[in-house]
């Protein structure tokens, strides 16, 4: 940790700042230039832990403590503050094996997986339309909401364990893995009951409760990105589910919300192989919720394809016009058949399969 | 609800929202101009209810809908999708009585109130001090926090519990009513036997659960708004508690998430009179998370007040430099004593008290 | 357009809005639903004009207008604000000819077009191995400026004259076409003297006077979006250039300004897909000013190609270590050599050359 | 300058660093933690000059250049890129004289200004009964544009010469003084004989040819801060006009573009008391184009005032109804009257005139 005092700092301020370092059992490195003075902290990182026990330990609270010292101008982070999601610690990619009836699903590995279904569990009928639909364009996983969060308290909130039944009808059908949302931490260990990958939605990222609770699982665990969650963000929300003793997550870029509202979202593409580069975890890309427009979805899969995506979560519908929810952006089940081998094609042109 | 077609949309396609509209049991009333045909749907707005059940009403899911049909090129809502937190439905401004050993408190009324203390709980000495000073400042509520999200899982989580006891311990000391976070719908309960207001924060704001279990209680709430929410969502998270039959509900302005990265946020100002023009709820402004520099406090803590808040939430701390969390935000207690009389003398300029 | 009136508007207050539009000589459409009424304007979309000359012409200052009437909700517009750059008004894709040495480039047809070449021009000698580099990679178009925008004005601002020079020179030697930035109007003629393509650059997006200026000229125009530029504006600015009778427009995505600072920018995917729905104009990627970064230039180059890009700009360097400005993110020859293959491979694999 | 090397970064990149560093006659100084090499950079900032003449200054191109370098994660800027508007460099705060016919006006000083007027000249009539309004309601400066940006090309662009004409008799017959926007470098001087402040437009924030221009006048320049532009590059565009050699620049926050649409803009309160900070420049606030909303204008003028603006920009208009441009953001001249002594109250409660 660097820290740098304002041009004209006093000597006061500074021994205040060497003070607080030493106070903490953390040794200050100072370095006077012309106009400013520059201190450097060594230690490792460590956590918090209980209140007052900071010796030692370049803790998550100390930079904006330090930020808030007199004559201080600015912190910065040297480390990074996440270790077990970063590829510095762990550099082999993480392959997930997720479970299904006909064999185990790898996420990470050299297949580009796709996950396929509606946004919300509807009814037996649509889903297994879906799910047959899905299977046979190649997806190897199912998706479908049970439990839907709705902007509005007036909205559709799902069929709940009715939905989670359906779900596991239709894997037992099909032979596809499911992956659904699970959205309080009461309602982790019934939805493990269920679903093969356990989806922690956008709006949930920082819901420490409940990632906490998914971590103390072993389930797959795909996390999505906040609305406006920065990256380091999100890899500190997958720390914590790493942290608790799940090594399984996945991540999930599903757009980020910016300026521009002709799209829902805006897919931060760049984010992907940067992505791979800071972190092991494998990362999906939804272009469903990503652009919040049919016509735009086959165009943005094909692109997080091309990017180095591991695999792709699309909403498809047999009856798009009569979906409960997000009918909009799900695919017909014709248009996502026509997009499959064109997917695979790009999937081949960059080396995956 | 009005629909806008594309330009040279089909007679087909035009038929196919009509169509949609009529097995919804809605009314379209059709007008065709050179270029588009538009059509509006009459209708009361209404819930969803059980899936199917769409019937008659215009529901939260029916624009979305709309937009995902051929030949629909835009939907435009006419109506407020939140009814119980606008001002259309209920013109008179919202007073929150607050209890405490003082007496009650009038939250959204002529007093514009201040609630002070620290960003979190970290010793009864700590919180006493704090205590002390807001009160002998002018302040009628004491903010300090139990639980604590934190963005890494190392960081430091609060007291819990024990924190709780040492707020009730500062209350019954000082007569001051308190204000703290809840996280999870589990903790509620417990927090409700200690707390006079709950809030709800910033990253919890669409925590639709949380929301849903704070609306059962009767408690006064502060439902702080999202890191990226717009002003709708917020009211429609309001209308969450609202709908479940709370009605203390206050908001809070914390600052919004922007490309401006000098400050920890971006608060606002302009939605303190939007808000107050589209709600009658009562908005408080919190200028240390909004600035996230102490520098900063004071100046934004006036603007918010001449821009109409009915009150401000700032963090305090005997020792900010050796605070556990947020220190760099917190005022010092000289510095906030200094603010009080100044912030009286703007809120008498704007006809407040 | 549509006026949708506040609920409970009085009828004085719809009388002042049916008064506006006879005063400009447009036909209201008057509807009451039960809580509000919704004013629908006919009239053809038309210039201003003259101060005063608004008669019967939907014009772009009319929605604004509407919405200061006292009684008003909200206006929409139905009418896309754009013309000549919109595809309902040119169905067909401009495809654009690039005078080179070598002979006509095309962009906007089957095959995508790279442009790659420095930053910067900064020597006879650096030019030349970028251009021969990129040359034999298979760009048709070389890149490199000669006037540079710089955030400091103590930054380096270009060769100028010299550097147009140094550009003709190796075009002549390699047979490529030529872009490079023009910032003024006064150097517009200078720069159409030497370059194929007029590069605009996103500062100056909406630089009114520079559009106009070469909108007078046919060269060939890339227009740059702006940083914060929604997708509407863009268009409306490549409409400046298009409505002085240039149709030689392209439009290059080189990422937004988002919350995520880890990337120079965000590049925005789904707008080349977006885009191109809405416009006829072809899409040029920029992934090095769009990442910053790169090591990511080449993943977010072919995520564009599979989006459907009609071309690529990237920055490559024979020494990007020893480059005057943005080095961090100049592909080195070597790269860029490796990197064109699997472009071609991924170009193959979404049906383009 | 800081330079923090990756985690494991070899002997090899470091010793690129340095070479590089060396290379430019700048004295590494490098330091080895047990995870990370930091390197510290000192010398004096200072500008490029001609290519190559790089020697012994940290240039504004070093700091991109190095994070390009192998091995880099990041490099932290220690000194402020700007410098003649920095209060480091200039601890006093500039108080800048604006001629009119009844006296100089000062901005900056102990008094807050006020600037009123139309958005946009239209007529003598209108243009008169504004400013007479203006004056009796307590400005000193009066506002109207003769050249106009449009976002759409069908656009109304202003009166021109004809609107400055026009300026310049309201001027003499009230005697305040005149702002009014230069929208490009070759109309500076005409606009310089009419006008008191030349105005920066947002848009033309990055216009660099026209701020030099600006700068070689001496005329006081008000700089609307960019749609994105950061703090700090805003600052760097002032000191683009300081360095020109005109010192009377003022800055105006005008509101930044994010993802709330509801308002036009969102006024960024936090950067009133931030820039006077970093800066010694006044600092205006314009809560008009800041909102977009006239309802909305009064409270966000008397928050910009409580947080230490040193004048307003404010819109009116007497027939805003009937506006060509911006009606719907412009007072009319009865809330104008009501609003001044409100405004007035509040500058006594933080100690202005």
């Amino acid at each position: 940790m660097i820290v740098i005092m304002r041009a004209g700092a006093s000597e006061k301020e500074i021994e205040g700042v060497l003070a607080h370092l030493r106070e903490r059992e953390l040794t200050p490195h100072i370095s006077r230039g012309v106009q400013r003075t520059v201190i450097g902290v060594l230690g490792p990182v460590g956590p918090t832990g209980v209140a007052g026990a900071l010796g030692g330990n370049i803790t998550p609270e100390l930079g904006p403590a330090l930020e808030g010292l007199d004559g201080v101008e600015q912190v910065v982070e040297v480390s990074k503050p996440y270790k077990l999601a970063s590829r510095e610690f762990h550099p082999e990619p993480t392959v997930i094996r997720v479970a299904s009836p006909d064999g185990d699903v790898l996420v990470g590995g050299r297949e580009v997986v796709m996950m396929a279904g509606p946004c919300t569990v509807e009814s037996g009928e649509q889903l297994l339309a879906a799910a047959r639909a899905a299977k046979s364009g190649g997806a190897k996983i199912l998706r479908g909401g049970a439990y839907k969060p709705s902007t509005s308290p007036y909205g559709f909130r799902g069929l709940g364990v009715a939905g989670l039944e359906l779900l596991a009808q239709a894997r037992a059908e099909t032979g596809l893995a499911t992956i659904t949302e699970v959205m309080t931490p009461a309602e982790v260990e019934l939805v493990c009951g269920y679903a093969d990958i356990l989806q922690i939605g956008a709006r949930n990222m920082q819901n420490y409760y409940l990632l906490d609770e998914v971590g103390r699982t072993r389930k797959p665990v795909m996390l999505k990105r906040g609305l406006s969650a920065t990256i380091e963000e999100w890899l500190l929300a997958a720390e914590y589910i790493l942290s608790q003793g799940n090594p399984n997550v996945m991540l999930c870029e599903r757009g980020i919300r910016t300026f521009e509202r002709m799209t829902r979202n805006t897919v931060d593409i760049n984010a992907v192989p940067l992505v791979k580069q800071l972190s092991h975890l494998p990362v999906i890309v939804d272009p469903s919720q990503g652009t919040g427009k049919r016509s735009l979805v086959a165009s943005v899969s094909l692109a997080a394809v091309a990017a180095g995506a591991d695999g792709l979560l699309v909403e498809i519908h047999p009856h798009p016009d009569a979906a409960l929810k997000d009918g909009a952006q799900s695919l017909q089940l014709g248009q996502y058949a026509e997009l499959m081998p064109r997917m695979r094609a790009v999937a081949r042109a960059v080396g995956r399969a």
